[in-house]
């Protein structure tokens, strides 16, 4: 049995005078006498004094940076500055050396696509530590939210026989042999032979059965991977992600926008109440790597500033038409500064999207009430019969960080709007009867969860805010 | 924006002589007068008296089995037995009827399989909601469990391009087109031209990658669906499922076992301090299930009794050696009642299992120490370099619940190891760093999430403990 106290535990209620015993990774080694640990369990280290004359020569060789050592000692006040603690080592174990003629991190900065390959050792990297963490704290902030609020979690299916789910391309989920499919009569690969009898892909999203949930136990929600089979190569796509999707009866348009607003900034409170030490790492973090930089190039503020201000005023909430027409007569649009046209009846672009959030309101900003024609075919179609009772909200640096509508209840104007859309009614014999039999008005939402670990860590890439990324041409470990 | 209140608030912070909004599904409907109102948010109902000479006949009609209803009234003291309040109707809503003659639930109980293939329907339920109550409590005592003790929470990917993890038949994921696959000189399927620029397939464990994260943020755990491609049509397996692994830094075995039986005992005390109502309900319907059923054919104890019993005592710990002994001395063996033979180096089968638990120890059993023959590479070898430090925990109906080990930190042996099990080295180099460079003592398990619900639900069918399965032939909805 091995028994250890956490560094983040030690420093919480330090007990002074009596031995303690921690283990972790060398963060640095100076002198050959002071030796800053951290295991993980929080952003801080904890210092232990070496005095060399009590070890042997060999033990103080092994110690080096990212080497894994145990250390039994007296936890003291500190000598210097900085903490209030330190360790004055009385045994050491060490767990593993790492001889840094090979190993891959040496202690100056790596670049992020290196980290990225090396996902081995990304996470003992400060940066990346906060983020994971961070990644952590927003996971659970999700659950406990919705858990607090009688909403219960459902698990809706990865691999679905669905194909209406009509949100992006697939990845096909397949036991045939490739090389030699079964065929049909008709030279077609004979699915029927495929494992579950049927051709099945991965899941883009999990609302369809959620709403089986919302109509049964009131309030459901989903937080699970996704899937796009999409050749995107852009700091804002992964082939594989998490995605939350709230769904809840007896609901409207309204209330899903004060549940995605409320459920939005108690996350964000969340991380500022609870990871203030990351979060302080990661904003001087960016303040360091801006210093060099242009004036209009940085953030117009700071990460923990912007959080905070994220969650202190009340998000805009306009319409879609009124989106066009602000947009219309703003001084990019007369200048001709938009590189895609802007009128009534087209969707809004990213550059729209930023100009409304980070230049007109300033703040995240509510869309609602959008053209029929380019939203999904469960959206529930308002009295003007054009416009459907969609939301999406926008916000600074990501653009959409949530899409959610009420949803269609009449089972006739449902029906009407898949013949329309060419969404098959025997596929979706089932959703429909959630209509047909004790059906109510109600509404959902999705979170894409990288894209608010994006928010509240300040990454810019997504690939660095998960801990295995999946994009095209990249499946590693 | 709709306005309601939820029936498990109303019941918790009754308050009499006020008008409440409720909003669900008609439960019963007793002579035209008592309507019994469910909205998901407990097991509890709420009756509604609905006065005849207050309502039009219409609305008095659209009442009925599974409609939808909304009703304002005023809460008062309830007249009849059973419950301390109900709902004297003011106004009545019908957001959705059900024609009892199309609808496929009706009053009287529908069969298991019945209920799977319209599980559009399955959630409303007593059984199922109750059920799925239970699958969300024990969702969130999980990630409670782990957050509250320093564990980060880490989404291991779903889609892997490591074939080496090794833990069973795996589905494959694709763009390819299966009609006609690109093909190399040689006439193979040419997986350097798929979406990932190789072969890749679904997650069977996300062990290996969680000891990264453990090797850097000393504790993690991740949940999330794993993926079987096994024919197994039987009531313990399921195609996709949920596990939950955690991985420690600085652990042994003996560690290990600790960290199993605390978080197991901790599921299961959350369930019986806050899903009370659910779990009665179940252990009732159980009871009555029971009632025609032989004596021996019955379950020993009661639910709640059973889940209590297993929390309150400690589980019995032994080797793999031991067992062995134990049950060449037990009287099914002598009397040749075992299907499979019981000797040192072959391992253990259901039947043996079961008789360890249900009959020797009659409580949870940990076996560790089992032979390397028929264990992972990366399990760690004991110094008789016969038997691996794993670990399964074996529970009553379930068999395995845990399987866990301490992780093999030392290169070498690690190295040796998997030459003789045949994993080749290249493909995880990554994981031969772990040990490489700031190694340490670590151990983890994984639990099957489901097998857990069945437990604590005491559902016979793994089917019945997740909301949408997938198993060979099977992937509605």
């Amino acid at each position: 049995m091995i028994h250890r106290q956490e560094i983040a535990n030690v420093l919480k209620s330090p007990t002074v005078g009596e031995d303690v015993t921690i283990m972790g990774w060398v963060r640095a080694w100076r002198g050959n006498r002071f030796m800053v640990l951290n295991d993980g369990s929080g952003a801080e280290t904890l210092q232990v004094v070496v005095n060399g004359e009590d070890f042997d020569e060999e033990t103080i060789r092994a110690i080096g940076f990212h080497a894994c050592v145990g250390v039994t000692g007296e936890l003291v006040e500190s000598q210097g500055s900085g903490q209030a603690v330190e360790v004055v080592a009385k045994s050491i174990t060490i767990h593993g050396a790492a001889d840094l003629s090979e190993y891959p991190l040496q202690a100056k900065s790596q670049t992020m696509e290196f980290l990225r390959e090396n996902a081995q050792f990304r996470m003992r990297t400060n940066t990346f530590s906060a983020v994971f963490r961070l990644r952590h704290a927003l996971a659970y902030a999700v659950n406990k939210y919705f858990n607090d609020r009688n909403f219960y979690y459902l698990h809706t299916p990865i691999i679905t026989g669905n194909d209406a789910e009509g949100a992006g391309e697939m990845f096909r989920v397949t036991t045939l042999d490739p090389a030699s499919p079964p065929k049909d009569e008709d030279g077609n690969v004979d699915y029927s032979q495929d494992f579950f009898g049927k051709g099945t892909h991965l899941t883009v999203s999990g609302q369809l059965q959620a709403e089986i949930g919302a109509l049964a136990m009131g309030k459901v929600y989903t937080f699970g991977p996704t899937f796009r089979a999409e050749n995107s190569h852009t700091s804002r796509h992964l082939s594989e992600f998490w995605m939350i999707e709230p769904e809840i009866a007896f609901a409207d348009i309204d209330n899903d926008q004060d549940l995605a607003e409320d459920f939005l900034k108690y996350l964000i409170n969340y991380c500022l109440d609870n990871y203030r030490a990351d979060l302080e790492f990661l904003d001087a973090r960016i303040k360091q790597a801006e210093k060099n930089m242009k004036a209009e190039l940085r953030r117009p503020m700071g990460l923990i500033e912007m959080l905070e201000f994220t969650v202190k005023d009340e998000f805009a909430r306009i319409t879609y038409t009124e989106a066009i027409n602000l947009i219309q007569r703003s001084k990019p649009y007369k200048k001709k500064k938009f590189e895609f046209p802007v009128e009534w009846g087209t969707d809004l672009q990213a550059e729209h999207e930023r100009w409304l959030v980070e230049k007109h309101f300033k703040k995240p900003v509510i869309v609602r009430d959008y053209p029929k024609s380019f939203k999904a075919f469960y959206m529930r179609l308002n009295d003007d019969n054009e416009t459907v009772a969609a939301m999406d909200i926008l916000f600074p640096y990501i653009g959409e960080m949530v899409g959610g509508s009420q949803r269609e209840e009449r089972e006739e104007v449902l029906r009407t709007r898949m013949k329309e859309m060419d969404v098959h009614e025997d596929e979706l014999a089932w959703y429909l009867d959630l209509r047909k039999f004790g059906g109510c008005p109600h509404a959902g939402f999705g979170l894409g969860f990288e894209r608010m670990v994006m928010y509240v860590t300040g990454m810019g890439n997504i690939r660095d805010v998960i801990p295995f990324p999946r994009a095209p041409k990249t499946a590693d470990f």
